[in-house]
C-alpha cells in the first residue's frame, strides 16, 4: 500500500462540505417533529391573532365612554352580553355599554378597549348588571389587534431550521398537524478487529470488548442520525470487503472503527481502493485521529475511523457529525459548536499538528472552565465518560498555561452548571 | 372560589423540590441508552487496560538491548514472532530479540518497550528477518500498563449521571450490553377551552387552533419525558373533572393548558379542590405565568399551566421540566440551566415580580448575546419560534440597558453560533 499523504483538518472538512447535501424529504406528525429540520419555508396563510381579541378577562368597552372616569366621578356602564371563550357576541357595544369578555375572545363590534376584571367594580342598577370604572381607558388598551403578532403572508420560519418546541407552537397555529422534514440518515456501524469481543462476552487474555460501536451509536443519535449496529468483523480482507459492500446497500453512511492504522492488518483504505470508491482523504494532520479515512461510493459515504476510542470520537465529531446534520437537513454544513473556556491546568506539550484534547467543561456563574480528562492517551477511556468538549489546539501552539482562554468544541453532552445539572 | 395567594418563584420551586424523587428503574439496551440516567454506580470489575499492551504498531523489544543504539552504531534485533490483533505470543523475548506487534496487542514476556513501525528499519540477515534501531528506548516506552487508565474496583460513574456517548464506551468496556436506568415519566397533555380547534381544522371566527399541546410535547421530550396527547376538553366542569381523573390513572404527570386564569370558565384549581388533591400553589409572583397551579393526587403530579403560549412555556420550564428530569433520574432536582449574556437592547419596564422574557441568544466568538423576541405579550407566538432562552429579571430590577450582562435560562434549543448552527 502506498504511503498516506496527510491533509489539513480544514481541507478534510472542505472535502466533505463540497459533497454534502440535504437528504430526501418525508412527512412526520408534528407531535414527533422535535429536533428535525423543516423542509419547507413556513409562510403565514392567515394573520395572528386572526381577529382583534381581548388580552385579559374583563369587559369590552368604548374608550370614549371612559374619558371622564375618575375615583371622584366613576363611570357606570351597562353589561349587555357575556362572551365565553370560543363564543362571539352578536351585540354591538353602544354608548355606556359593556360586554363581559374572556381572554382571547373576539372584541365585539363597537368596543375598542378592555378593562381588566379586577379593575371593574360590578354593580346592580335597578336589577340590571353593570360595572363602575374609576379611570379612563385608551383606545386599544388591553387588546391584541388582528395581525399584530404575525402578518398574513409573512415568512416566519426558513427551510432548514431545526424544529424547537416554540416552533411547534407556531406550526400548530398555522394548521400543520404534520410537517415536511428531511429524512434522518441511516448510519451503520461496523467494528473491525480480531481482538474484539462482543460486549456480553467475558474477557480473555489479549482481547477487549467492542466498545466504540456503542459510543458511536450515542454520537450518531446526538447528531440526528439513525444508528444501526452491524457488529464486528474480524481482520480478514475478503470477509471485510464483502461485509462492507453489503452494508453500503442498506445505509446512507457507514462508519467503521478499527482497521485504519499503518499496520499489516488494516484494510479499510485497501477495501475502498478495490471498490473503486472515491477517496476523499485517508490521513489528516491532527491528533488524535490522524488515520481517519473518508470516501464516497455510489452516493453512500464511508468513514474509516480509528479503533482507538478517543481518535474514533474526534474523527466522528469533526467529519461525520456535521455530515449527518447536513443530510438531516441543516441549512448549512454545521461544524461542531464553539465556546471559549478558561483552562484550569497547563497543557504544555506543543504540537506540530492540530490537536483535539478531550475536556470536561463546567459553568460557574456563567464563566466556563475546562479541564483535560486526565490520561491523554488516545486509547484511554476513563476520561471519555466525562468528556463534553474537545479543546482545540491549533498546529504550532507553543503550549498553554492555566488561566488561558481556549477554544472548545461543544459535543452536545451536558455541561455541569450550564446544562441543567447543578 | 377564594382569592389566590401568590408565592415566590423560589418558594414554588421549593414546594416541588421537597416532593420530587427519582422514579422506578428499568433495564434498557446500552445501544438505546443515550440521555437516560444511570440507576447504579459503575464500579470497575477489571483493570483497563486489562493487560500491558502496545500503544502502536511496531516491535516489542527489551529496552536494555537498545541502550547503545545510535545512528552511527545501530542495533540489530532478530524478529522471533508476529502478534496480530487479538492473538498473543507464546514466545519470550530474549536478548537482542523482538516481536512484531499490533496496536492494542499484549506485550509478550520479556519485552518492556515498543518501537514504532516507522522507526524500525526492516532488514534480512542470513535469511532471518530482523530490525535495525538507531536510538535507545526507555523501559515502558510506547506501551500502556495494565490498569493505568482505570484501576480494578474504582468507581467510575455515579448513579444519577446522564448517559453520554463517552460513557456508553465505558459501559461497553465493562460488559454492560444493557443498563439499569430510571424510567421516563409519562406526561399527559390536556388542552382546555371551548375556543380551541383541532390543528387540522379550518379557522372559524372567535376560535384558534390548539397549539400549546405541541409545544409542550417538544418541551417534555427535551426534558426527557414521554409525551402523550389527550386532546382538548371544552369548558365544562363535570366533563373536565372526569377527564382529568381518568388521565391521572394513566400518567405520572398531567399538564393542562388553559383554564387557570381568574375568569368564570377556569376550572383547574376548582377541580383539584374537588378531587381533594394536595395543592402546592395556585399562583406565583412572576410574569408571565402567574396563574400556574401545581398539585399532587395519589402520587401523580398535576400542573395547571396558562393557556397563553409564553406563560405556558415559562410555567413548564420553571416547574415541570426540572421535575421530569428528577423523576427521569437526575442526581438532584435540576433547575433550568443558566448563562450570562449581553443584552442587545434596552428592557426598560421595571417589574415588581420576577420576570422571564422570551429571548434569542447567539454566540459570536464565544461571546453570548441575547435579544428579546419582539412583541412581549404573553399571547404572542412569533417570538416563540426563535426562543432559546428566558431572560430572568429579578423582582425590583429598575430596568436594563443595552450592553448589560443579564442572566438567561437556557432551554435546550439551539443557540446560533454555539450549537452547531453557524
Amino acid at each position: 500500500m502506498e504511503r498516506r499523504k496527510p491533509i489539513n483538518v480544514s481541507d478534510a472538512i472542505q472535502q466533505i462540505t463540497n459533497r454534502a447535501e440535504q437528504g430526501t424529504v418525508e412527512t412526520v406528525p408534528l407531535f414527533a417533529s422535535l429536533h428535525r429540520y423543516l423542509a419547507e419555508d413556513l409562510i403565514a396563510d392567515s394573520p395572528v391573532p386572526p381577529f382583534d381579541r381581548s388580552a385579559y378577562d374583563g369587559y369590552a368597552v368604548r374608550s370614549a365612554d371612559t374619558a371622564a372616569a375618575s375615583p371622584e366621578s366613576p363611570v357606570y356602564l351597562k353589561v349587555i352580553d357575556v362572551i365565553g371563550a370560543g363564543t362571539i357576541s352578536e351585540r354591538t357595544v353602544g354608548a355606556n355599554e359593556a360586554v363581559r369578555i374572556m381572554t382571547g375572545a373576539p372584541i365585539p363590534e363597537g368596543a375598542d378597549a378592555v378593562v381588566m376584571l379586577e379593575l371593574a367594580a360590578e354593580m346592580e342598577d335597578r336589577g340590571r348588571s353593570g360595572i363602575v370604572l374609576k379611570r379612563p381607558l385608551r383606545a386599544g388598551e388591553n387588546l391584541s389587534r388582528r395581525g399584530e403578532d404575525i402578518a398574513e403572508g409573512e415568512r416566519i420560519i426558513e427551510r432548514g431550521s431545526p424544529i424547537t418546541p416554540g416552533m411547534m407552537n407556531v406550526l400548530a397555529t398555522f394548521g400543520y398537524d404534520s410537517v415536511k422534514v428531511y429524512r434522518k440518515p441511516v448510519v451503520g456501524i461496523l467494528a473491525t478487529g480480531s481482538e474484539l469481543l462482543q460486549v456480553h462476552e467475558p474477557l480473555v487474555h489479549g482481547k477487549i470488548r467492542n466498545s466504540n460501536t456503542f459510543m458511536l451509536a450515542g454520537q450518531i443519535q446526538n447528531a440526528g442520525g439513525e444508528a444501526v449496529n452491524y457488529g464486528v468483523v474480524s481482520d480478514d480482507f475478503e470477509q471485510s470487503y464483502e461485509t462492507i459492500t453489503r452494508i453500503l446497500s442498506e445505509v446512507d453512511i457507514l462508519l467503521t472503527t478499527g482497521g485504519v492504522s499503518v499496520g499489516d492488518f488494516d484494510f479499510i483504505p485497501a477495501i475502498l481502493e478495490r471498490m473503486n470508491a472515491e477517496l476523499l482523504f485517508n490521513k489528516v494532520a491532527m491528533r488524535p485521529g490522524s488515520v481517519t479515512t473518508a470516501g464516497i461510493y455510489g452516493g453512500k459515504w464511508i468513514f474509516g475511523l480509528s479503533g482507538n476510542p478517543s481518535a474514533c470520537y474526534v474523527g466522528f465529531e469533526l467529519f461525520a457529525a456535521p455530515l449527518i446534520r447536513r443530510i438531516s437537513g441543516a441549512a448549512s454544513y454545521a461544524l461542531p459548536a464553539r465556546l471559549k473556556a478558561e483552562l484550569l491546568e497547563d497543557v504544555s506539550k506543543p504540537s506540530p499538528v492540530d490537536k483535539f484534547i478531550r475536556g470536561t467543561a463546567e459553568s460557574r456563574q456563567g464563566r466556563i472552565t475546562v479541564r483535560t480528562g486526565g490520561l491523554d492517551k488516545s486509547g484511554a477511556i476513563s476520561s471519555l465518560a466525562e468528556t463534553n468538549v474537545l479543546i482545540a489546539i491549533p498546529a504550532g501552539t507553543k503550549g498553554l498555561k492555566k488561566g488561558d482562554q481556549v477554544e472548545v468544541l461543544w459535543l452536545n453532552s451536558p455541561i455541569k452548571g450550564m446544562m441543567n445539572f447543578d
